[in-house]
């Protein structure tokens, strides 16, 4: 079920917006928090810099969801958006230099993020595409 | 476990910024949409013209969290967003007369929101918020 993300989805995702990250609670409800995102290869990368809510809850069911606000509207008037499906797999460390090359797309070109030049600190998310959905020329 | 909204969290829910709203399937995944909301009283209020998946959910499983976009940025150069986390009861008819209420804001002063002028069509839901988070003045 794994989709391949298209140019016009690649750019949404690497466009410096916030991503809307949704995990699953133990109790099945929504846990909801903004993000910064990125591309690595086909799987869509977020860093954390602790065990937050949403990474333990990754570790223990992989679903999970984001939204993307974009550019343009539809015939309709409606704002674009693009919502990702996924399966997330979370690795240990690797949160800073991730961290670091998101800050330079979020906050600015040669801004340096504070207090993560320890490349074994963390963890990253990898998010497997499995369907894509959302208002805009990507939407089923 | 009703808690009420801060003028400053109103501010957000009423400034024209889209809510990424989620809501839970039968299988339990997330569903995220982008909706309008508005406020009623104590409710955040979004108005649906048919009985589109996320209405479907919110009739099985109340549990909805929304997520809105802010102004500002907090000490660390974190956006600020708010999330709202509550319940939501599904109330048949006044989509149009919400919609039109709410085109005015997200569309602009005087926009004619097009065919909703059946005030017995559609639903409302009317989310009563039970948890505040997000990065701002409002979190916890």
């Amino acid at each position: 079920m794994t989709v391949v993300l298209s140019d016009r989805v690649r750019d949404v995702i690497t466009a410096g917006r916030l991503a809307h990250l949704v995990t699953l609670n133990p109790d099945g409800s929504p846990q909801v928090s903004l993000v910064w995102v990125g591309l690595d290869g086909e799987c869509i990368v977020t860093a954390h810099m602790a065990a937050w809510q949403k990474v333990l809850n990754l570790r223990r069911d992989p679903r999970v969801s984001l939204s993307i606000e974009a550019e343009g509207r539809d015939e309709h008037g409606l704002d674009h958006y693009l919502v990702v499906h996924g399966r997330a797999e979370v690795v240990d460390g690797g949160a800073a230099p991730l961290l670091q090359r998101l800050a330079e797309v979020y906050l600015g070109p040669g801004i340096v993020f504070p207090g993560v030049d320890d490349p074994s600190l963390g963890y990253v998310v990898r998010i497997t595409p499995e369907r894509i959905g959302g208002v805009g020329p990507w939407a089923p």
